[in-house]
This record gives structure tokens, C-alpha cells and sequence, in this order.
């Protein structure tokens, strides 16, 4: 569309522009895979924990591990910089909200300590973990001490990471040569574009985190103007992987990674093309949390240009109730995984790359979750 | 439109975003027919009462043949659960809002009893009304007992029904079969596409509703990203029956099922295609309603994955004033017979079949129910 | 567009959606023209006060008469039937939000009185003002008693009025025969479309109000789901009028009415082709007007099917303030010849010929009133 | 699109509605070159204050000439009209809220005096600022004052300013003349239209100031009817400048005026083809505004239409921390500076130029800052 003058732009849409539509046969939802595999790990069900340090710590990266999910470590968060980091969470817990970003800020002041990161990726492993610690791209050295300590993946990931970073007095990772010589998966984040995808394959990612400023209401899109709309982010993201595997003949799989919050989103994000997703807010309001039901994201601690705050999620369920049910409301934020099983039964999909192609409609968009939590609370008064 | 990549997605448009325009004939509302046909039986007014606890009794059933419509009892519901199923219902809305969805899980736990649903048709027959009982396609066996004991018609319904259903574990209705051996009316749902529709009409229901997460609030399209939003599926589906009785000679009406709350609504239900409306809120707002004033869906007593929780929808008026007026207030609420044939009237539609194609326009969105209430109130405060 | 099978359906559009685009001249707003002529009557301004109980009665029109306007006086409501008006007016005032619409039935109830119709011209004609009173087409006798008595010219209007109504037990006005007969201008309404309007003025319509449920919370589409949002009724009523002008040599100027609150309205009305445009809230909210601060339309006393209620709107300056300004507030709703004059200008248009073919621009909804009155109230108490 | 009969009207978009991707490149925010040249005027960041009374006095315009920017200051307000503008000033912000705006335009009729004018540019000059003042086209014997008091530049503008006004009394400013004859750049405004801009610049502007009702909740499209959404009126815009450059060889940029709250906001125009921004709210946000948290506009002041009321916006940040951080918050309201250059960078974009054809989507809205407040709000008194 032309906004004005010759200047063309594309319409991209949101998550919540969509709806499934239902399949001509339904699938039982017992006879549903729905396994994820990057580089040589396989996982049972295709759900990442952020790397945000209100969300995972060592016992919740155990506990997802066993449930046959994967939580990700901050490896620059306050684990690898507080040997006592319940300590810290207290600190910012216990903050009023006015002052709660400053307080960030300093927190994360404090250096990244390289035993404390080869001790997460120890204790993970002693819980019979799968050790995942995410790093920015100039925290290449830190990754190497996890990969050393037997990290079994790494993430480096960034607001938008791109395969080349032009500085006159920073230079950044070698991407290509890390993936090289990393030994072990490398997962890389955040993309959004056909190209920006394409490059971070070609680079060697095993793995690569969809989402910038994907929620309607991320602040990356009002401090920066910058945002993708999820749903074609994912998208143009799965079409670059297509391209890639069809090019290379390896497939590389994509995470939606940003603004999912109810069993629909994850149902809608597999369907634009994801083969899993990543979570924050529904495990940081899990009861094992370390936030204790808070949560604040990774640019919430940026110095200069803080992006987020700290969030009250509540605490809501234990994560096995929350992955796999039962669910006691009918909000869609338990029992994911019975959700994506029946959506995808419902859509007639039987496997994950069948849900890549149901049928989509855009839809007229649900009332936010906020206003809907209004209308039940009203209702529930009433009641 | 292309969401991202190459990947297609239709616009699909909810009733809200429509508005009829005037014909340039009127005509008289008391000359109007608006009557329904369903297999061998006739009905008078086109409307349908979902088979809800809260809003379909024996008493309810009855009173409503009465006035010419159709109100259909779930048969796999407290009715034929419990024997004092009052006593049941009471229990549910004297719990709080917190804990009802749970205490709905447990409450539908009780099995269902064949001489409960025996008795019910005969109480319903004994009253004067028109025995219809709805099932899921598992159920189809309690379905031949209500035939047995003398059931006018059977629904068929689950969230989404199609004719094929693919389990390792489990086997469904063999649809065809059922409705060539039932010896009544069976009226199938729901369904959303012209596909599905066409199968099920080819498998010989005599009847299809319309529906599935139509409305914009609807927690089946929160939950499971499910949903096609209802001005799409009725004219899809309309597009299959008038096909479908080009090819074959039979007319299998349609029935828009879900989301219609206002005069208006159904007036656009049946512009967009529909041969009658089937509604919920309306009828458990009645005074005769067993859930005195609370109404839950079929999907709320799902054990893994409830949708939809206990709502409060008052008692307003009853069932004839509901249907027939005089109304006595502005939302759209009472009346509804009389907003068809006024609004059909207007249109210059004297059947039907001729409100079936009047003009359709797009229009922008009318304020939310809930909104327009508490400008209401406000306005109300004031005066 | 396509809603689903081969269903199509225009997009129409609302005043909200629309923008006007300065133009590459200004035009000095006191060299700006902007009367509007009736068959042989001519007004100063293009303003019409809506046939409203709680906005018109002899001293409105009398005093509108004066400013330039036309106050149009309802001839089957309150003043017609009941001798001492001001005290019916006050009942229903006084009256509880919950059972005002059934007194409001109650009330009009009472029948129409010939004498009272022949007073109330003669008391407006007494005072200086041109009486122009509004029927029903069913009321067409009485219409003629006020021509008798000397009204300047006759409104004939419901909903939607067309040229031919269908009845098996009914007939109604037979329009060209009265039009040609009544020997003052008879203006005619409401009609929306290009095929409505065009037989109006071929049955000999002096003028054409255009509008129905024009608004986005107007009743009309909620109960019945007939509308047509503004711009699109008044472009192609505008349309109407031109070619038929062109065919008969006769132009028959066309008024938007319904939905319209400030001075953007207006301007945008014109801009999409009215003439002018009728008002009844910014009337009611005069000093002078006999609801004291209250509304309410005309198919609020509908014995069966109700549509809107008693709005309170307040009192907020006097006719004169309201029309020609100075304007104290910003919220567009004094001073509408001050604002339609300068926006005029703005846009290089010298008369509303010229207002007729500015440039028009689709452009995000504003925020309603509501939510503005809040932020402005917010606003207000911070400051 | 057609709005009805052959009525045309394009789709015009706002800031709200865009969104940028990343590029795939990532530039160093040290890098980039973010100045703005204005004739010959230089300055380090293209930021510009509006000239309103709430938001710039001598110190504020001293001020941000000190940090690279340009304060204009009102040549018609209340520093030119009072000697003790502060008095005034202070009488403004203590008045309540629904007397404001009859109280500004009494204030307002007091007569602009030359000797103040003078006095302004001189205080301006010894505090080492640049002086540019603001005056109405018929005020422009008043901007001879200022230049020959020594101004560095005059800014030339109203609510729309066009090269011809037509009118039967007064005439208007020969701005061919003016600019020929200023000797100093002449800064106009404001345009929206292609034809407008180039008309413009034709007669010698040396910027242009685009914006007319680009705000959602803008009054001069409330009271109007009249605004161009900015994405649109800065595209077309830019479009003009593109062709006017390539035809004289003469850059004469453009300044995106109101509307601007977010460094995304900024980011978003900068890449619709701004070459700078003009903002009032952030700057009467700083301690240093003279409004001391509250401003108004331009137009509050008209004496028969007042657009714009007293807003209270706070007193946040230094000006200094405004522009160039750090933040505290996480709104997009802090360190602009580094916004700008962050999204430049994420964009892939190292100057200005580039900037201007970054990719850009048009994405679902983001909610209103005041829903988003009270969200904030919710959220912190939870936490």
C-alpha cells in the first residue's frame, strides 16, 4: 500500500488479526506429535522458557527438562552476577514501582562472574537439566565458559541480531566462526525478516528466535518505532526456511518468541509457520519461578534506554499444570500442550509441519486480555 | 491477502461489522412469513434454543413449542444426569466464581442415565412440546434411546464435528448410517466451511448449525486459536446448501448458532444466508430459564480443557415477551420476532428467502455491549 | 468485498473514518456563502433542528427562524397532543431512567389533536418563524391541517420512508399525488440510497433527508441491523441528487441527518455532498430548548419495538452561542456556522457547491466523545 | 477507494499505525549523524520546540541552542504581549479548568508589542541562544521587528498557510517577498499537501512545517473536520521536497509538527521522510518550560474557535535528560537522542537520508498512552 508520496508499505499482521479455521476431519488429540528438535536435542513438546531471570533459574530449568521442555538461562542475568541471586529478585521485588527501573539498572551494574556461569551450567546438569544459557553477541567469551562447563546449547540473542554489526571502535561475534566451533547448538535471536533469517542460517544458527517487538503493546515499538507484528514475522521467517532447507537440505527450526500468552497464540503461531515457541509470561507465573510471580525482560536493565518494566504476573499454577493441564479456567493460559493438541486435531493437522499450513483467516481482533479480565471479574461479581 | 511469505489468509467478517440497507419498497411487517422447516416439522419462528443447562428445561421446551420456536435439551446434561436436576443446577450457581469452573468438571461427572433421558422426552411430549435432544457424536447410542422414547429430532453436536473423525484408540458415529437409520430429523453442528457443510449435508442431516467461536469474546478462539467469525461461516455455509440443493433437489437449512445477542444480530444472521438462529443468552435470561438468570456452555465441563465459565445474565422478561414484545427498552433485546419482521420490512424482503440476498454492507464496528451499558448507566445517573 | 461464498458486500463509511485536506488557497471565512434553498424558501444557514419533543417547540422555531435556521416542529408528538406540552414534557423529564421508555409509550399514546396542529402553526407564524411541522406517512391528513392552518412547508418522514409501501391491510400516502397537491415544499425522509432518494425526487420531493441509523451506537442497527453509516449515505444521496438534477433541470438539495455533533461533522457532511444538515442533539442542549437538557427520538414511543431513549444532554448556551459562536470550549460544539465558515476556507471552498468536491481522506477513527469527555476530564482535574 | 456515488477518497495513515523492521545490517548509535540544516542555519540534532508559550521563553530557546536544537519561540504570545510574561503565565496555569479557555482568550487580546518582540530576540542573542521567533502571516510587519532586533531566523505560520488567501477585505503576507527580502531562512508552515509543500517552497520557504490535525484527538479535525494523518502528510511531503530539490537544486527540508510524543514517534517520521521534528508536549514537560508542567496551543487563543485547551503534562526530566537520556522509564518519553539513534541503527540506517527509506509495515495500533498509562498504573500499584 502507498502511505503517501511514492512511499509503499507493507500490511503486517498481529497474532490476534487471526483465527484457525477448522479442518473437514478432526484428529484425536492422543495420536498428536509434537516434538521439537534443534541441532542433535530432541524435546517431547516445542515450549522455551525466556531467558529472563524472573522466569528460570537452575530448578526451573530442571523441571522444564523433565516435563520435556527447555528453559533458557540468562547467562548475563542476575544468576551468573549475584552468587546469591534470590537475593537480588528480593531486592527488586520488594521496589516501588516508581523507582523499581533505576534499581534495575544498577543491579545489572554488577559484572558477569565466569564461575558463576560455569556453576548454573553445573548445577543445571546435577538436576538432570538440559543446560541452555543465553548471551548478546559481545558475551561471546562468557558463552565458551558455559560451552566448557557443558552447556548443552547456547543462545546469543539481542533486540535484533544481525549477521553484521558496523562500528568504528566495537567489532562484535564472528557468528560463523562461533557456530563452527561452538560444539554444541547455537541458537540466535531475534530476527524478523526474510533476509535477517536467511543470513543467521547461512551463519550456521541451529535454531533462530522469532520476534521484535511482536505485542501490540511492546515498548521496543514505542521507544523505537521498531516491531514486526508477529504473525508475519513468523511468516516470512518460515518462508526463509523453507527457501534455506530446500537450498542447504538442513532444516532449521523457528521459535516465535515474544507476546504469546494463551493456548490460541500457540496454536496461531505453529500454524504461520513456527516449529515452537518461547514463553515468558506464562512461566514466570508459574509457582516455581524464581520472580515469585514478577517478571521484567532483558532491556529492561539497559542503562542509557530501559525497554520494559517489572510486570506483576501473579503466581498462577505449577508448570506441569500449566503445560499439561488441568485446566481450572477458561482463559487459555493452562494446559498448553492439551490446547495445541486439540487445535491441531481440531484443524485436522497430525503433525507439527501440518499445522505449518491450516487454513488461516484474519478475523476481526479479541478484546485484550485486560478488558476481558474486567468483563469476567464484573461478571464474576455479580455471580 | 498474504500474511507473510506466501502464506494466504482469507478476511473473514463477524456480524458486528455489518449493517443492512433499506430496500426501496417497504413492507408491511404483519404481512412477513418467517417460518422454518426442518425435515418434516414446521415451526413457526426460526429460532432455536441452544441445548444449555441454564437456558433448556422440560418446562422451557414446552413453552417454547408453544410459541411456535424450538428449544433443545442437552442430553448429556444435568437433565439426564441427575434426577433432581434443579437440585444440581442450584449447587452450581450458589458457588463462587473462583471455584464454579471446577465444581462444573465434577457436576458433569455423574453419568449419563438412559432412563433419565427416556423420561425427559416423555415429560417434554406430555407437555405439548417437541421432544429435541442434542448429543455428542460419541453419545450416539443415548441418542437412540431418546429416539426410542419418542424424540421429534436429534442433534448431533461437539465444538466442531466433521464426518471424519481419525483415532488409533477410539471410533465415532458413522453419521451417514445414523441419520438414514434414525427415523427423525438429525440436526448436525457445528460446522464453519463450505466443505464441512457440504459433507455433513451429504451424510443426510436434515439440518446444520452454524458456529464455531463466532463471537469475538468467544474463549474457544482464546483457547485453541479456533474460530470463524459468523458473517464468513453463515455465507460459506449458505453457498454449500444452495449447491448442495442444486445437485441433490434437497434443502438442508442452515443455522446460525452462536453470538446473537440483539434483534439485529439475527436480522444479519439471516441476510448473510441462515434459515434460523439458535440462541443462548437470550433464552437463560428468561424468567422461565432453570439457571434463573446463570448460563454455561457445553465446552464449560470439558476436563482438561474447560472454555467458557458460568456467566450471569439476569432474568429479564419472559419467554413470549422475549420473543414477541412489546419491548421495553432500546437494546435489542426484547422482541425479537418483531425486529425481524420490521427489519425484514424495511429491507423489502417479504420471506425468507428474500432476506436471504438484500443488500449487506460493511460498516464500522458499533460499540461493545459492555460499553454501551455503562454509557447507558451513565446517561441513566444522570437523567 | 466478499464476506464468504459469493456473498458481496460494499464497504461504507462513517463521518469518524474521514478527514478533510486543507486546500492550496484560503479563503477568507466572512466572504463565505452558505445558504441553502427549499422549493421557495430560503435560509440563511443550513441548519435544521430535528423534529424532536425535547428540541423543538414554537419558541425554538420562532427563534431559530430569526438566526437564519429552520426549526422543524414534530406533528404527531408532545405538542400535538397534548395542550399543556411543557407539563407531558416535565413527566417525563421527572421520570426514572428504568421505566422512562414505557411512560414515553404511554404518553404518546394519547391522540394526535387537528386543533392543536392548527395552534401550534399559527403560534409559530404569530412569533416571526416559518412553520414547518413533520407527519408520518400515515399521518398525511393531519399534515394537511397544518398547510390549512398556514405551515410554510411539510415534513414527511419515518425511518425510511419509500416511494411504495406493500400491505394487505394498509395503504399509505400516495406521495407524488401529495406532493403536487400540498402546495408548500414537502421535504421527505429518511432515505440512504442512491435508488431511495432518486424516487423520492421523482415523486417530487422538495428536499431529501438523508440518514439512517447513521451513528455507531444508533439504536436502529442494534435492534433491527439497519444502517448506513453517514459518508457513504450522503455520497450517494449526493449522487442521486446530481443526476437527477441533470435529467429534470430541477435540483433538490439534500440534508445529512443523524449523528452529526460538532463542527467536523458538518463540514465532513457537506464535504460528502449535503446541502445542510439537521441536528437534534446540539438543539436540545440549548438554554431554549423545551427538553431542558433532554432527548429523545422520534421511535422511542414505538408501542412495540422501541428504539433509542431518554439521552440527558444538558444545557449548555444559547441557540444563538451554539450557532455563531464565541465558542469557550474546544470540543467542537458552539459555534458550528463559525467552524463550518473557516473550515471552508481552509479548505479554498467559497460556496457549498465548491465545499461539495474538497479533497476527502479515509483516516483512523478519533476517539468517541466519551472516552475524550473522560480525558478531558482527567486533564481537568490534574490542572 | 470510493466512499459512495463517484466519490473518491484515499487512505491516509498515521504514525500510530506504522511500524519499522530491522534491517540487516546493525549500525553503532556512536556512528550515526543526526544533524539538520536549516539555510544557513546548522544544528547538531534535528529537534525543533514549538513555538508555544507553555513550552519555550528566553531560557528554554538558550538552553536547547546549547544542546544542539532550536527553541521558536511565540513572536504573537504572551512574551510579546506582557513584560512579565511569567505573571501571565502563572495566572493561566492557576485558573480551573472550566473558565481556562474564555481566560486565555481574554489574555490574547491584549496587543503584541514591537519594543518586546526586540527585547525577546536580544535576551535570546546575549544568552548565546539562536532567536527564532514565530509569527502569522498578517503578523509579519511584527517579524521585520524581530529580524532587525537580530533574529537568526523567523518561523512564518498558522493553523494551514498557503501562498494566496483570498479575500474581499484584508490581504495577507507576499511571501515571495518576504522571503527574497528577510535575510534571514524563513521557516513556513503548516502544509500537508503535496501541491501545498510545493507551492511553498516555490516561494522561497527555507523549511517547511508539516501538520494539520495529525493527532488522533487533534480539535482541529474535531471542530474542522479538517487534519491529515502525519505518516500521510509527511510522506506527501517529502515526496514534494524529492522533486522541488530535483528540479531547483535547492534541499529545503522538512519538519514533522505535532503529534510527537515517543521516540517512536520520532523514528517513524524521520523514516516517512522528515528531515527533523517539532514537538511542544516533551518540551513543556522539561523543569526548565515556563509552563511549569501545563501548555496549550497556538489556536486555545482564537477568540470566536478556540482548538485546544490548558493540558497539564508534568514537569519530568531536564531538557537535557529529555533529549539525550538516560531514561528512567521505559515510555519513549526520555533521552529522544538515543532513540533516534538506536532505531536508526537497528534500521540499518547511519544518516538521516538513509533513514528515510527504511522499510516500513503498517501494523495493528498500539493502545492509546492513556490506556497504557492506566495499565502501568494497575500493574504498579500490584507490584
Amino acid at each position: 500500500m502507498i502511505i503517501g508520496g511514492k512511499r509503499e508499505a507493507r500490511r503486517a499482521y498481529g497474532l490476534d488479526e487471526l483465527a484457525l479455521a477448522p479442518g473437514t476431519v478432526n484428529i484425536d488429540p492422543d495420536d498428536i506429535q509434537i516434538g521439537l528438535q534443534i541441532g542433535d536435542l530432541n524435546f517431547q513438546i516445542p515450549f522455551l522458557a525466556s531467558a529472563m531471570d524472573g522466569a528460570v533459574d537452575v530448578r526451573v530449568a530442571c523441571e522444564l527438562s523433565r516435563l520435556g521442555a527447555l528453559g533458557v538461562m540468562n547467562g548475563e542475568g542476575l544468576q551468573t552476577r549475584y552468587e546469591d541471586a534470590n537475593a537480588a529478585i528480593a531486592e527488586i521485588i520488594a521496589e516501588p514501582v516508581e523507582t523499581v527501573v533505576p534499581l534495575i539498572q544498577k543491579m545489572y551494574r554488577e559484572p558477569v562472574k565466569p564461575e558463576l556461569i560455569a556453576r548454573r551450567v553445573e548445577e543445571i546438569k546435577a538436576g538432570g537439566g538440559k543446560a541452555v544459557l543465553s548471551f548478546t553477541p559481545v558475551g561471546s567469551q562468557n558463552a565458551c565458559v558455559a560451552i566448557e562447563a557443558g552447556a548443552d546449547a547456547i543462545v546469543i540473542a539481542t533486540t535484533v541480531t544481525t549477521l553484521e554489526f558496523r562500528s568504528s571502535k566495537h567489532t562484535s561475534i564472528d557468528l560463523p566462526k562461533f557456530c563452527r566451533e561452538a560444539g554444541v547448538p547455537v541458537i540466535v535471536g531475534n530476527a524478523v525478516t526474510y533476509e535477517g533469517v536467511k543470513q543467521l542460517m547461512e551463519a550456521g544458527a541451529a535454531c533462530v528466535l522469532i520476534g521484535v517487538g511482536p505485542g501490540a503493546a511492546c515498548t521496543t515499538r514505542r521507544v523505537l518505532g521498531l516491531g514486526v507484528p508477529q504473525a508475519t514475522a513468523v511468516t516470512d521467517s518460515a518462508q526463509a526456511r523453507d527457501d534455506y532447507f530446500e537450498k542447504s537440505g538442513r532444516y532449521v527450526p523457528i521459535i516465535a518468541d515474544g507476546g504469546l500468552r494463551t493456548g490460541g497464540d500457540v496454536c496461531k503461531a505453529i500454524a504461520c509457520g513456527a516449529d515452537g515457541v518461547m514463553m515468558g509470561q506464562p512461566i514466570a507465573s508459574s509457582f516455581e519461578a524464581p520472580g515469585k510471580g514478577h517478571h521484567w525482560g532483558m532491556a529492561t536493565s539497559s542503562a542509557n534506554l530501559p525497554r520494559g518494566t517489572r510486570v506483576k504476573v501473579g503466581q498462577k499454577a505449577s508448570l506441569e499444570q500449566i503445560l499439561f493441564g488441568p485446566a481450572t479456567t477458561d482463559n487459555g493460559t493452562l494446559n498448553f500442550v492439551g490446547a495445541l493438541k486439540l487445535g491441531m486435531g481440531s484443524c485436522g493437522a497430525a503433525t507439527m509441519r501440518e499445522m505449518q499450513s491450516v487454513e488461516i483467516m484474519i478475523a476481526p481482533t479479541l478484546p485484550t486480555e485486560g478488558k476481558r479480565d474486567q468483563f469476567a471479574q464484573k461478571v464474576g461479581q455479580g455471580a
